[in-house]
């Protein structure tokens, strides 16, 4: 399932906000088409945006536009997405074509998580309940995803395995999005609310932990708000907890304690499916991203191997 | 302001599944619709479901019911409510008229619960940050609360503290019920997705936890699915972590992890605000309460004082 991909000169998108009741595409003709899919969220999470804004690129490189010109409006679809300008300026700074370079950043974002999705399937074990939170999925990505390439490559092998998502609140990435991406892989899938992960792996009902991650460095990760929850309970039951993520996820200069939380919009708890779930003028605090300390993840799956940050001696040197 | 009360030969209930956004009544004429109010969770608390049931029984006497036969339908409505069976056992056994024996078990209610009040404020200092779970308030009482009213003794005191409330997916009534409550007290109260309390209590946000328990065991308590994670979090960085709880939801004889955990309807999960928040046809797993083990609970407040489950030599002798 390619959540992009390149078709008769155009950019073709599954429109992820009719996601999970409908499959349909959007078909991106123009560099501006491709913005408004951005600024939509028609298509989202951070490799998806930079490979489908590098295409972007190539639609108006191909259409004669003034690209120093484009790479700007480009870069403004969703100023805080890090991958859109690294894609913009990698396409800039390329002495291929527009569209081979963007052809190549698609072909290399699949490369690399499914060669996460090879390593992390060594970990997973015929008959595992896994756990994912969020969704680091096929639907962030061009094809397969980190933790729930993981999955995929597990299912492939023939492994019986069963995957459990959480809600993911306040947004709900789990219950729409990674649910609907293992259904569409006939792998068995159930759902529960974020409180009841602690609860299923205190009876023996989780017995893995895969999710991805935003940002990996040397003392931990930061992913989604919730995974730190996760993480604890894991720990209390000595459950495996893997983080899969690319190394283009890894800061080897920070510490992973030094990250800024992004504070989101009260909204986004205050409402949820559309109605009010608390009284009016109820005030929030949302962040949108927990840490995970290192001792409390058992390995992080990389396309390069699986990498466990308490045994080795130098961060630096795996870069 | 009552959660419950007998009036003119009816059984008063707020109606709780229509708060924060309208304060309605529900009355209840015959001990059938009683046990509807404690299934559809008209009414819910365990201390709240024990009166009701109460007044639940007087109502059947009154009619001239078969006794037996309805204890029994009685205290099907919520097989883990462990303060049910207690209720209906007790009215069963008394020696005074059904109605008369609830009438006290009402005033008792009120009486127990402004004595944890009052013993759990000494553990609330001027300035804390308290977190709870759920809504162990006046709300799931006859009045006041039970981790709430801890709140309540302390605000009226002249303490300055301000609560946190997590939303406590699925039902979400830490979001309806006890922001609402809060509110009502003018006590500073934030709302909170379940998912961010480990990220508040890693930044120092969170000083205190105290949440109720549906049931009380020498080993640990049993409360709302969640708590078991937010006891984890509390654990990590040795924040003081709270059960409010009457003598009424003690058990002597069990292990708590004897519990059955009542597992509750898939709709909870899949519906929210009215909206479907997962593709058609997700599966889901749904239980309804979480096991805290007693080496993450700090104390048991109740109406005679605060209990270290990990000191106390015999748990009988509280008996």
């Amino acid at each position: 399932m390619r959540t992009l991909e390149w078709e008769d000169n155009k950019l073709k998108l599954i429109d992820q906000t009719k996601l999970p009741d409908e499959l349909t595409y959007v078909y991106c003709e123009t560099y501006q088409e491709v913005i408004v899919a951005i600024k939509d969220m028609i298509v989202r999470g951070a490799p998806a945006i930079g490979v489908s804004a590098a295409f972007g690129m190539a639609l108006a490189e191909l259409a004669g536009e003034d690209m120093d010109k484009v790479a700007i409006e480009m870069k403004s679809a969703r100023p805080t997405a890090v991958n859109l300008m690294w894609a913009v300026d990698r396409i800039m700074e390329s002495d291929n074509s527009a569209l081979d370079e963007a052809l190549k950043m698609f072909q290399e974002d699949i490369d690399t998580n499914m060669a996460i999705g090879k390593y992390g399937a060594e970990v997973i074990d015929e008959g595992d309940t896994v756990l994912t939170h969020c969704n680091a999925g096929a639907l962030a990505c061009v094809d397969y995803g980190t933790a729930l390439g993981v999955f995929r490559a597990a299912h492939s092998q023939g492994k019986n395995i069963k995957v459990i998502c959480d809600e993911t609140r306040p947004r709900g990435q789990g219950a729409s999005l990674s649910v609907w991406e293992m259904q569409q892989e006939n792998i068995p899938v159930k759902l529960i609310p974020d409180v009841a992960s602690g609860y299923l792996m205190s009876k023996g009902m989780i017995n893995k932990v895969v999710i991805g991650a935003d940002r990996v460095a040397r003392d931990g990760i930061a992913n989604k708000i919730g995974s730190f929850m996760v993480s604890l309970a894991a720990k209390r039951f000595d459950i495996p907890f893997y983080v899969a993520a690319p190394f283009s996820t890894f800061d080897k200069d920070i510490s992973i304690f030094d990250t800024e939380i992004e504070e989101r919009s009260a909204d986004e708890v205050i409402h949820y499916g559309g109605a009010r779930i608390c009284p009016k003028g109820t005030e929030v605090i949302n962040p949108a991203f927990d840490i995970v300390p290192k001792d409390l993840i058992t390995g992080v799956i990389t396309e390069k191997g699986i990498i466990d940050l308490n045994s080795i001696e130098n961060f630096e040197d795996l870069f």
